[in-house]
């Protein structure tokens, strides 16, 4: 093709030590190859060096095709689609454009499948494209789910957002209304494992049933792993489950699928944030490194949920090495029926009866407390984000010319010794070095104490932002069953099985909330207390420095 | 007289409690009396109040007289003038602008006062008028000391810099080559005390006799009085010398004219600084404390010094109680002809003859030396000088915030509880108490470390910035020794002479050089341990605050 110029409209840095190029914005580059594939450009930089960019940072400055989006607009699912076009790689990981390419055989076969998946593209409408689900929150839509006798069912492809809160269009979306009518059935073999809702005297509406086998999952330190010959190079990490202590490779885009599966599938319980995507420095040992951490928390979260823990698609995502098993357990997963609303219908809730006003005060009483950890847990990262930064640059700078300026008075001490050995200058030049240490100190401290505590206070933002979805769905639910009772067509027997059904909803919210307290009082707390005791020993630290130099005064 | 606009210059804040008013540079005075006296003013504010404020720091808005300078202008001596009128008010501390009126023996007749020194004012000149010194370090010069047959008479009516270093005016000027050429006498009663230089095996060059009597003198808090029925406070700081154990009182200006005397006369021993003449919050009980602090240094470094220590200035300041003493005291101290270089008539050095080779290397090394510390001790300054601010305002900001966001999460935790007791609410908000506690901590911290530090080296800058000019005494000795070598007319026996008194002074000069060197590894490494030790109790408080919040999480 001929050459053609094109104008760079974001920074875009090349991974050293690969064919790619480092573009800045505003700059104009010469387009060489657009059939390097997988959303990559080959061309020419102000400077006259060539390399690879991302075609999605750029811009045609002739008349060419309408612009493209920018990198991370509100993502699109990439289940079932291929990358044989350089339109749709924006929705996954940057470095995991390559979605057709299976990493969990290890088969390197990836030119084949491009061919094989083509008809999946875009915008001709398929059955997988019908499961493509946001990653967004948005909220779960399947229409075979939904009760046809409903009469909202005209909006119901509109991509909707889960904050739109209009009960009407929301409860047949979210699988509320069928379940409520009783017109959703359980998919059969769908419910093999049905969840159990307890009631002690303490609690007054119920908890989840504890797991009677917990299990832990450890994220390892991830590998960097090349395909196409080197051109792409991408990330894989190694989980390995207590329970089979069998190690499987997932990459950040298997996980993103993972997560939409679960948002689609639960929204009666919150799903834990898979940690942002992020493009700079995506390279840097450190940026790995955090990114298991932060996957890490998102497992831990999941491992310890008494519903996630034990759902099937996670089971499959824990477990799964065979590449044909698990595109069979990924199209599985994509079918389920049990999804939404619907989800109760697997739910064992105690037989009591609730009463509503009782709920009612209940459900406002979260919703406050909701917004208000919501909004201190984000003030809170904030901090944390913020002394992060600060000791690796503010405060590390800060004692660094402290130190600097000790040492420097201690150097010249020497000036009139000719050579000679000075204590005095010594000791001076001693706390000039103590401060230079406590600077290095303070520049890996906050990676130490503020960081953890950071990617723990993530997950729960996440959950915080989620559950008052969850209690909204417990409104919609009382609100349906209130125009069932208000509607002399629906009879007596059937309005039994609406309040049964209501209180099933009512009973799961509860559960779901009682669960996110109980992860507050111990996790997050556990998360508190750690952040505490590094600070102790960050202080420690700095006080045994410090002796130590005053003992070796004179 | 008519009402008349103002412009405020600079920014005044007005003592609590007095007629004084805060003014702020850049707001329109309305200016109601001007015969207020002492350089104020009062008038009224653009929100209608009225007070009194420096006349000093406004301008005049409508065609009136010349702009008036600012407040601290290179200072004039003001010793002998008096305070008729508006404009020479500056040359003393802002608050110690009526230099008439003695508080050494509390009388309350500064009006009388006034009218009797009245023809002492401004730029009449007199006898007094010649013996004003610049608080600047301005090289002495006093007429009588000064040999008649030298030819650099021309420009020693000038006003000349410290800094000037041309040898021929600055040695005439210093007494030096009066001193050399053995034409400057002792004044007879003047060497009351006689300095001696010993030499032992270790001491290449010598060393002040050691004090066989040291003392110390404590400065207590100052108290605030008033004079002129309370129109007009000051502050008196109260000295107590070991030796005698009777309290005085004395005023900045007070220590100022000491200061001033004290230049004057050495200019072969460094003189260590006066805090320096401070405008703004100067009646906030932290400032009057700091310069306690400040003058207590600089009566330190005075008592331990072998020469400084014993001078007949010093202890008049240190002991006269009586108004009418300490008026003949002074006239006699400003009388002094003992003065400069001649000071060596009263030292008594060792007799062994001194090699130029060896002392031109050594006075070359600390010419170096001293420039080094000077540069190194400034930045230190400035290092502290810059915690102390950030410990009162960026480190307890940041600690503070931190202290809020954990206490805010631990407050969320309880919309939940419906006023029930939460032990996971009561742990995070300790947390957030235990940060605030840590805020308030560095708040103070930067007075009980870091000010002190600065203050002590404040003492040595001003030592570091005045030894380069003795070591130059040094030189100019030699030089003018050199020059008698070379001269024909000068006979072998005043030759002997002139090399001894050469001699003397670079014995004196390196004896002062020794001191410096003793001051630095005792006292200043003190200081810089005491800081030392006093950063670890402040670590060490931190890490029992964090414990003792770790102690009660569960």
């Amino acid at each position: 093709m001929s050459t053609f110029k094109v104008k760079v409209l974001y920074d875009f840095q090349g991974e050293p030590g690969t064919a790619e190029m480092s573009v800045y914005a505003g700059e104009t580059l010469s387009v060489t190859r657009t059939d390097v594939g997988e959303g990559w450009w080959e061309g020419l930089n102000p400077q006259g060096q060539s390399g690879l960019f991302p075609e999605a940072y750029v811009e045609r400055i002739e008349s060419g095709p309408p612009n493209i989006p920018p990198p991370m607009p509100p993502a699109q699912s990439g289940w079932g689609s291929s990358t044989t076009d350089n339109q749709d790689d924006e929705w996954d990981d940057d470095w995991d454009d390559d979605n057709t390419y299976s990493e969990i055989g290890n088969s390197n076969n990836s030119n084949n499948k491009n061919k094989v998946e083509q008809s999946f593209y875009a915008n001709e409408p398929n059955q997988n494209f019908n499961n493509q689900v946001s990653q967004l929150h948005r909220p779960n839509y399947n229409a075979d789910n939904v009760s046809l006798a409903s009469t909202n069912m005209g909006d119901n492809k509109g991509t909707i957002t889960k904050k739109s809160l209009n009960i009407f269009s929301a409860s047949v979306k979210s699988g509320l209304e069928g379940y409520i009518l009783g017109t959703t059935k359980d998919g059969g073999s769908s419910i093999s494992k049905r969840i159990r809702i307890y009631r002690d005297s303490d609690d007054i509406l119920g908890r989840w049933e504890p797991l009677t086998q917990p299990y832990t999952v450890q994220i390892a330190s991830p590998k960097k792993a090349t395909k196409m010959g080197g051109l792409k190079s991408f990330i894989a990490y190694q989980l390995t489950p207590s329970f089979t202590n069998i190690e499987v490779s997932r990459r950040y885009k298997h996980f993103d699928w993972l997560h939409a599966r679960l948002t689609e599938k639960f929204n009666l319980v919150a799903i834990p944030p898979l940690p942002d995507k992020q493009v700079s420095g995506r390279y840097e040992e450190m940026f790995i490194e955090h990114r298991r951490a932060q996957l890490q928390e998102f497992i831990n979260y999941m491992c310890r949920h008494p519903v996630l823990s034990l759902c099937e698609v996670w089971n499959h995502f824990l477990t799964c090495t065979d590449e044909k098993q698990w595109k069979q357990g990924k199209r599985n997963a994509e079918k389920d029926q049990l999804i939404g609303a619907s989800f109760c219908l697997s739910v064992d809730a105690p037989e009591k009866e609730l009463m509503n006003s009782l709920v009612d005060v209940k459900i406002e009483e979260n919703m406050r407390y909701m917004e208000k950890m919501d909004q201190c847990i984000k003030n809170l990262m904030q901090t944390a984000q913020d002394q992060q930064k600060k000791c690796e640059n503010m405060y590390k700078r800060e004692f660094s010319r402290v130190g600097e300026s000790f040492f420097a008075l201690g150097s010249a001490f020497e000036y009139n010794q000719q050579g000679m050995y000075s204590k005095a200058s010594v000791d001076v030049k001693n706390i000039g070095t103590t401060y230079l240490t406590i600077a290095k100190l303070y520049e890996e401290q906050g990676k130490i104490d503020w960081q953890p505590l950071f990617d723990k206070l993530y997950i729960y933002k996440g959950i915080t932002a989620n559950l008052p979805e969850v209690l909204n769905m417990q409104r919609m639910a009382e609100q349906k069953k209130k125009d069932c009772e208000r509607n002399p067509q629906v009879q007596q027997m059937a309005l039994t099985d609406v309040r049964r059904r209501a209180d099933v909803i009512t009973y799961t919210v509860f559960a779901e909330l009682n669960h996110f307290q109980q992860e507050r009082d111990q996790d997050l707390k556990r998360a508190l207390k750690d952040f505490l005791q590094d600070q102790l020993n960050f202080y420690k630290n700095i006080v045994t420095k410090i002796e130590d130099t005053l003992s070796q005064f004179e």
